[in-house]
């Protein structure tokens, strides 16, 4: 990664003091008017890294309480809660024209420091078509404008084609950065929100769905090329839904998981 | 439920202004000399309950920097960081002896009031035999004094007889409180977090696995009677899994699902 990867330059911090630092949001990473919820954790998570010894965040919650403004200036607060040998906790903010927009609770950790015994179990992928057998995603399937999609490449297997038809509310697909950019474990709690809510697997353009809270793990060092991303909506009930989802590096190897409550609004 | 539940009166909390609550941890929700990690949010829960509209928390995250002490008094703070019509998020941390103990972000909401389009699926309970033909659970299973036991019934399936050896990293249960007070939604994230980890069913008691972040999230209001749990370790490396779990009421409806990071712990 160099430091003009889109990830770097559009999640550039200026530390302020006194645990607050300022950022500018890009408008590259949105889905129609407001920034990628993935995309908003980023200059939070830069922010957090800076006050810990550990690399890689190893579990990261986030409230999303309203939407971000993008090429809009955002400030940040982080606070180290708890320093630790094998985890350390932080609390984090987001605000932009004065409100608060997320609220992270997270914690850094070294995914290449092992404690414990060496018990090792994981999940495989499914069967999944290359990225050239699968469709790029587009605006579109959404019906809105994605600029997202000059800083994050997708491809989604063919059955999304048929999007609104099918039995299962589960979504696969290939994602990266458009600018060739490897992911790290700082980036992956993007990936992990990147793609279409999977109940349009089943239910077609349901409208949007805003993230109230998205939880990421990150579980291992993603190697160089594209990461595989499988989510699933496990259940849905009075406008609430969970989805689940777990993202695979170019080698078949488990990096990531994610839960998110999504709410289904009602249409204008 | 009456006031005379231990769950209540476990979870007592006393307001001491400006957002400052104390409550007296019970021991009697021990596992081994420290107390149950899901236990431990309850009464920080309730103090969040006091500062919004909404009756059922529908997402909980808790950072477990600390064990606590039962038996010993200890401080909350809690603090609503967005009201809003659909749910409303707060942030709060329970202290003990001058140190932080837990750190939560949460968020509560009406499970009775709809939202957006009607869209319903869930995840159906997998088989299993009824309370009465299963084991109970016992504190030698974990080599531990079980406290726990006195506040909170556990039923194992009968294969967990044969934990250690057995082919997947799950765990099935019925639980509920020993005292016949019924689920409440207030309740859920204890039951979430009340088995023994799944992990033991391939390999045996691997020792303490202590939670470092559980992440719940309520999705009906709860039947009276017996839960039903599953549990499943989906990835474990470096010292470090993630469990996920789901709770049915009495009427098979899904009413909870969770998942946490637990650390695997050398032995001494």
């Amino acid at each position: 990664m160099t430091e003009s990867s889109h990830f770097e330059s559009d999640t550039r911090i200026t530390a302020l003091g006194d645990g607050r630092w300022s950022t500018e949001l890009s408008s590259a990473w949105n889905i129609g008017e407001n920034p990628n919820g993935g995309y908003l954790i980023l200059p939070l998570l830069r922010a957090m890294s800076t006050l810990v010894e550990q690399p890689d965040p190893i579990t990261v919650t986030t409230h999303y309480l309203r939407t971000g403004l993008g090429d809009e200036t955002a400030e940040i607060q982080a606070e180290l809660i708890k320093p630790g040998r094998l985890a350390s906790s932080l609390r984090g903010s987001l605000h932009q024209a004065g409100k608060p927009r997320l609220e992270t609770l997270a914690a850094f950790g070294d995914l290449e420091q092992r404690s414990g015994p060496a018990v090792e179990m994981t999940l495989e992928p499914p069967e999944m078509p290359p990225p050239d057998e699968c469709i790029m995603r587009s605006g579109s399937d959404q019906g809105v404008d994605l600029s997202l999609l000059s800083r994050a490449e997708m491809r989604l297997h063919p059955d999304f084609a048929n999007a609104g038809s099918l039995d299962e509310p589960v979504i696969d697909g290939w994602v990266r950065f458009a600018d060739g950019t490897d992911p790290t474990t700082m980036s992956l709690p993007f990936f992990a929100d990147c793609c279409p809510p999977s109940i349009f697997a089943t239910h077609g353009r349901v409208g949007w769905v805003p993230t109230l809270e998205l939880t990421v793990h990150v579980r291992r060092r993603p190697a160089p090329g594209w990461l595989q991303v499988r989510n699933r909506t496990e259940d849905c009930h009075g406008g609430r839904l969970i989805e689940t989802g777990s993202i695979w590096d170019s080698t078949g190897s488990l990096v990531a998981q994610m839960r998110q409550v999504g709410l289904l609004l009602d249409h204008e």
